[in-house]
Formats: structure tokens, sequence, C-alpha cells
């Protein structure tokens, strides 16, 4: 009875005291301080604070996007730069190969490419299973750089939406990438910069076959592309939960967007990542609608730095 | 810095007292004493204890069947005495609904139902929305009762099989039911007794509509039945990690249970629940086939008691 009544008193100590310490100093420094940084804070704060706009740690979901919000998107996806040298690699291999996209990839067809994103998507890592296909990814992730910046890809991914990812988690919300890329390629690339197990990295998923322990990748999507309502329909099936916090980028995660601003039962946020940044990125227009409540948030005047290793 | 030092002390005290003391006691009351219930103490303290077959908590994932291996599923599946339910209320207040499966709901036609499951399951429900859907499984849950029992079905859970997964879930175990019964319905009626989120609560899916806001049921299955393969599948899909822990109860479940088994990169144990008592509940073969390391648990010999409320 004794260690029992112990513990529970260290357990309301531990709970008292522990959360407050925890982000005594700025858990967003790579955030210029402003009105968004202010709101991110303040909606953080409010929910996981006993009153009016608490929610219990259960229901705090977040869902990030990822080519373009929590990562760089530009020249291309980087989906799309993997796909091409996946499949270069085995047009290499395999000189016989004439059909497409191998022959495209041949001939450097860029028209090809153009209007087959889906063949080029589907066909890279077909007949291989998802364990050697996530290696591949992984390694790619590791070695092959961006032509801008000369870095790996695998450390593209924006240092402040990494902070704030983490920042959520020390707050026990539950994050997920929800993206358009497919999920193999999200899990390979964004496990290990986002600490997130691969159950909450979602995207596209390509149909697999099962056999004595293996998956094997065919060469079709399972069925829906997680862009547009896509994401609030892979968010249903597989978290079931509305989010209260959700970030964006393009028209594509507009649905999603709404979807978090739309939650009923909770206080919510939502934001998309205007690149608005020229000179320490790129600057174009993804399209997002402004609606009601939805922050704009700058890559210019909100991000104090860009990458981790700067 | 005090305070610093102050939470990092009261954190280490925290984590070397509450575990000891959480489970001082017997945490599977409900099971006897016998070779299963010391194997399954014997896993959890292995793979906890820092050693050869410690298991990060990250990694600790456990997939349990839902029919059968936590709740009764005789004389029939309760997705089926619901569905059926369902249906038959549907039309009663529709009286020209001439259509099956409603004709055959009039009729009482055993012969319909016993040859079109996949049209009764999908039929239900069709054109609601998740959300309302899931309301009316809960309150079918709550309310009707079971012609043997007379209790109602969300009390037909084994009380040992919910002690095994709150065992698991202090060891910080992630654990998921994965059922062959449609999702909506695992979600509404298991989240009660399992204390799981519905994000834990997998199943056979309903294609489902988007549109702002509301997730509209089709009357069709999103793809795949999570059955034999269907089960290591939607586990990839959606947890995209090998479980190291399983249990079930059919030959639905092999696929799942062999896949736990064949875990190469973390000792894993899977059982199987033998329907052998029919004093207490039902005698039924199932099809499980005995394969090497797989636990047989026997209702008769292992469980002390069936339910909680008894």
């Amino acid at each position: 009875m004794i260690g029992s009544s112990l513990s529970r008193l260290l357990l309301i100590v531990c709970v008292a005291v522990l959360p407050a310490a925890a982000w005594a100093k700025d858990p967003l420094p790579s955030w210029k301080e402003g009105a968004n940084k202010q709101a991110i804070i303040a909606f953080v704060t409010a929910v996981t604070t006993q009153g009016d706009a608490f929610v219990p740690a259960t229901d705090r979901i977040a869902t990030f996007d990822m080519d373009g919000t929590i990562l760089v998107e530009k020249p291309q996806a980087v989906l799309l730069e993997f796909s091409r040298a996946f499949l270069a690699e085995v047009a290499r291999k395999n000189p016989d190969l004439a059909t497409q996209p191998y022959k495209a990839m041949r001939e450097k067809d860029e028209a090809y490419f153009g209007t087959n994103l889906v063949e080029v998507i589907t066909s890279a890592g077909i007949g291989m299973s998802e364990e050697d296909f996530r290696k591949a990814i992984r390694s790619f992730a590791n070695t092959a750089t961006h032509p801008r910046y000369a870095v790996p890809f695998g450390k593209l991914f924006y240092a402040p939406m990494l902070e704030l990812i983490d920042y959520l988690r020390a707050n026990d919300f539950r994050v997920y990438v929800v993206s358009g890329s497919t999920q193999c390629f999200v899990r390979g690339v964004a496990r290990e910069a986002t600490g997130l197990p691969y159950g909450q990295l979602l995207g596209t998923q390509i149909a697999l076959y099962y056999y004595k322990g293996d998956f094997t990748r065919s060469g079709t999507f399972r069925d829906l592309t997680t862009v547009s309502a896509g994401k609030p329909l892979i968010i249903e099936y597989q978290i079931g939960q509305r989010p209260i916090f959700a970030f964006g980028n393009t028209s594509g995660d507009q649905d999603m967007l709404e979807y978090a601003l739309g939650n009923q039962t909770y206080r919510s946020l939502a934001l998309w990542l205007d690149h608005d940044d020229a000179e320490r990125e790129y600057a174009y227009d993804s399209g997002v609608k402004d609606v009601s409540g939805l922050l704009k948030v700058s890559m210019k005047n909100d991000f104090a730095r860009l990458f981790r290793e700067e």
C-alpha cells in the first residue's frame, strides 16, 4: 500500500511539474516572431490547458501534407525525382527492355514523362517487395542530391515544420503525414526526418500481394489517390478522427484544411505555407483558396531558417 | 535550472517506480494458472526487459481478431445479427421496398440470408453517414441482447481477452483489432469495451464518398476483405509494422498468426482460442492449423471466467 501511494503521489507530481518545465524555452526557434507563431503557440496552449478549449490527448490529431509543406517540392516532387532515377537504373541494367517507360527513360523523352506521371510512379518497384523498395527509397533520400541545394533530398525537410511536428508531439498530439505521394515513398523518405512511425505516414497506396510474409508491389494504385477529397477519405479510413490541426500548401490540401477547420467538437487550426521566397527557395502559386479562419504562413516572413543544416 | 533538475529527478523516479508498482499484482486474474498464462507473462516480461529479447516500445505491435477471439461469435457473427436487425427495421419502416434484401427480411427468408451474406452486410447503412451508422451500431451493442446470455452484445467481450489487451497496453504495446467484420462495425461495437481509438480498430472497409465534412457509405466494399491474406495486407497498409504478438481463433486468422510468428527481427508470440466449452459458451472447430510455435488456448481450461459481468 505504501508503494502504491508513493507511486500515485509521484505520478501526480510528475504530471504537474513536467509539462511546464518541458517548454520553458522557445519551442519554435526556427520561426520568426509574429502573428503565425503566436497563433500556433496560443492554440497548442489552449487545447492542452484545462478550460473551455481543452482537448483530450486522444483527440489531438494533426495532419500535414508532405510535398511543399514539410519537404521541398521544386523543381519537381521528390517522388518523381526518385521514380525517374529508379527507372533510369532499371533501363541501364536491362538494355533489352524496349517497352515504356524504359524506352522513354533511355531516350530522355521529356514529353513522355510530362504526360505519363502515373505510369512513371506505378512502374517504379513493380514486382519488388515493399521492404526492398522502401530501402531503395531511403538510400535515395540519403545519397541523391537536390539540383539547387546540392544536399541529399532527405535533408530538405523544413526545419520550422520539423520543429512544429516535434512541438505538437511533445504536447501529446498524434501527428500524421497525409501526402499525395505514394505511401511507401512517404514511409521511406520521411520516417527519419519526422521520427513518425509508418502507421502515421499516409499516402496513395500501391496495391500489394501477400504471400508467406512478403508483400509484393503491383503496378497499380490500390484505389484512391490521396489528394483533394482523398485526404479526408484516407483520414477517415485509417484514423477515424477529425483533425484539430492541419497544414498544407496546395489546392490538393484544401479539402483536408477545410475538414480540420470545420471541426464541430473542438477548436481547430489550419494553415498553409505560401512559397513566396524565390531568394531562399522557390516562388509559386499553388492555388490554395483563402477561406475564413485559414492562416497563410509566409516562407519569407515566418521562417527564420529553412533547413536544419544551414 | 532547479525546476529542470527537479523534474528530471522526478521523471527518473517515476519511470523506476511506476511499472513495478503497476503490475505487482496478477495482471490476468481472469486467466487460470497454467502454461498459456505463464507463456504470455513470460513473453511480455522478456520483450519489455533490457536484454536479448527486448523490443523497443515503438515496435511492440499486437493484433487481435475480433469475432470469436475477443467477442462471442455464435450462434452468428454479431455483425450479421446487427445487419439483419438494421435491415428488418428499414423494411418495417418502408413497407413499399420490394427489392432485396428487404423482401427477404419481410418474408423471413433464411435461405436468402444463407447465400447472400455480402449483400446483407453491404446493404445495411447504404447512403447513411459513417457517423450516424456508427451511432446505430453502438446503440445496438448497448441494447440488443444475445439469444443465449440475454445481455447486450456489447457486454460479450471475453474478460480474459480485455485483461490481456489492457496488460499489453500497460506495457506500451500498440494493440490493434484486425477483424474480418466491417470496419465501421468494429469501431462501433469494440471501442467502448477495448478502449482502443478508431485508428486501431481495423476491418473490411465500405467505400465512402466525401463531401464537405461528411462521409457517405456506398453499398460496396472498398476493396479487400480483411480475412486470410487480407489481414497481413491491412496491417501493412495501415500499420506498416510486423506484429510481435497476434491472437486469433479461425482459419481466417491463420495468415495473421503466421505473419506474427515469422517475425525475423524480434521474438514473437501467437495464440489461438479453441472454443471447447459447450457448457459455458459453444464448442466448435474453426479450422486453425497447428503450426510450430502457435499456442492453443482452451476456453474451458484457461478462462477462469468468460465475461466481466458474471
